[in-house]
């Protein structure tokens, strides 16, 4: 067995009943042009909005949320509203995202403020993190009480605080030279792990659970998620990934790998490090000194330890809530994806 | 009776109940060091942090919809948290305009943008979101229905929906000459007018009615406040405004006298009119030109003829809410301020 056939048995499972969700909560062009963007972006049209198929990434916070329900008793039809919104908000975030790192592609193609500019880019993220939020009323509709509904959306819209708080964070530590690994891990406990946690609450919330416990399974796994995405931002294949694994050296960006090597140079290393990362600008030899100095340091190693210790928590929590009574097979394999997974 | 004081008489009632729940709403710099650009833009706070009291702006939206309401047999207390949802979804959708119309002031003080620059400035927008939606929750906490406050949220998060839509309209149109006023006219529907037809709409939901009567009545009113806003946006008094009126035409902004002026100047006078407006930028010559046949072609008054046309069709809207049993009176006179004022 390979180690993403959790993500495809969620997504054979799951993948069509999510997609007619998703379809139903956005407007398509008849409405608006601003919706050629958003269609756009899932990969539903291309530029010039015709029909098109594109990749729609891996989908995994909709999953998390459909499994943690099913988990915790509850049926994953009444969540389905819910799963919609969570995947709608993180592309939301990842428009913005794109916008704020001017990253050129996404999923191998051209990223939304590329084509459209910076200023109907922020609408497209603004659109769908209100289409979103409307999504998620539907559980109501769907067999889940008003109670439930409610919570849950109390948890929905305080995961988009943290998220947005920890993109603040992630942007202010591009200016800055000694971010320390501990602030780093609180950052993305917000920009990623909040997001995850909240998709696995909310699944538990769904199902008329109290979810704090659930809650503990998804912030673990959400941290471990985000480290692997950080080595795999400087390690991966940019084949498999749809993207330059330049960028994040590129852009300056503070990941816990660069963070881990600093703390292992040589002092003369660690100033020529320093002094690269707070230039302007990095050319393609600057870019490959970089990738030398994180190579021999170490630190890739030893951001996979973070993550594995990360796991090791995440695997703790969900010993507690199989004690309560949660079935959490699936939901297990499919969290241990998060954290051995290519792209 | 000066036209603002029923504006007054709203804020003396409802100000400091809304600050509460305002303050309530929105955390405080503890929590994250984004939260400074949110106080800052909300007047609570200088660019340092320092506690401030800044204009708030007028909170036209909150009020009306606390006495629209009031005005459907509701309890204002009841309402407040969805007031205060709809005045931060308003300045989330200020932050962002400002970043997308690189407006250097608003409300006599720097921008957000201007001071954080645009990617941070798209954060303090996104996380004021995802507050006013956490905000609005807490109506069912207040003693409003659960079943109420699910129906007030979908009105809630569709009209951002529009307000997005409107928004990108507008800004298709800066780069056109040949916008209709009949186009003008849908999108002032949708960027202005939606969220105020929400308010009056969600007041009466929350008192446990339909509100589609309401509605009517905010949709008139609302195009009548945006086609005004525009007349400001020439010629209003910037040391009442807070802004430059230079600030419209510099842009190129296609509001509603532009597009009056288009019909009816001579066709060489439109060409050059087109020309300036087609142009990459106005130069302070240019602003006075443009001024000056805005000025001879009558569409100050032609505007606000459309603006009277639209406060009629309000006036008969509310005629239908009285019939069926609403106390309309301080509705009626808040909503006549949206087309008889100065700011």
């Amino acid at each position: 067995m390979t180690l993403s056939d959790p993500l495809s048995a969620a997504a054979t499972r799951f993948g069509p009943a999510l997609d007619r969700e998703l379809r139903e909560a956005v407007p398509d062009e008849s409405r608006g042009a601003i919706y050629r963007l958003v269609r756009y972006h899932l990969g539903w049209a291309t530029q010039n909005g015709v029909v098109a198929r594109a990749e729609p990434g891996k989908r995994l916070r909709p999953y998390l949320l459909l499994l943690a329900c099913e988990s915790a008793g509850g049926r994953a039809d009444g969540g389905l509203p819910a799963a919609a919104a969570v995947e709608l908000l993180h592309n939301f975030s990842l428009i913005h995202d794109d916008i704020q790192d001017r990253s050129p592609q996404r999923r191998h193609r051209a990223t939304v403020w590329s084509i459209w500019g910076e200023a109907q880019a922020i609408n497209a993220g603004d659109v769908l993190h209100a289409i979103a939020s409307r999504s998620f009323l539907r559980c109501a509709e769907r067999g889940v009480s008003l109670g439930a509904t409610h919570r849950a959306l109390a948890l929905f819209h305080e995961s988009c605080y943290r998220l947005v708080e920890g993109q603040y964070l992630d942007l202010t530590f591009e200016s800055r030279v000694d971010v320390s690994p501990a602030e780093y891990l609180a950052m993305v406990d917000g920009k990623t792990g909040a997001l995850i946690a909240a998709c696995v609450e909310i699944g538990a919330v769904l199902a008329g659970r109290d979810g704090a416990a659930w809650r503990a399974v998804g912030r673990a796994f959400g941290r471990a998620f985000q480290i692997v995405d950080d080595v795999l931002g400087v390690w991966g294949d940019p084949a498999v990934l749809g993207k330059s694994v330049d960028d994040d050296i590129r852009s300056a960006k503070k990941s816990l790998p660069v963070l881990l090597a600093r703390e292992s140079l040589s002092a003369t290393d660690r100033t020529c490090l320093d002094t690269l990362y707070g230039a302007d600008r990095r050319s393609d030899d600057d870019v490959e000194t970089i990738r030398r100095m994180l190579d021999q340091s170490g630190a890739r190693e030893r951001a996979l330890d973070h993550a594995r210790a990360a796991a090791m928590e995440g695997e703790a929590a969900l010993a507690v809530i199989q004690e309560r009574g949660a079935a959490v097979a699936p939901l297990t394999s499919l969290l241990r994806v998060l954290v051995e997974r290519h792209r």
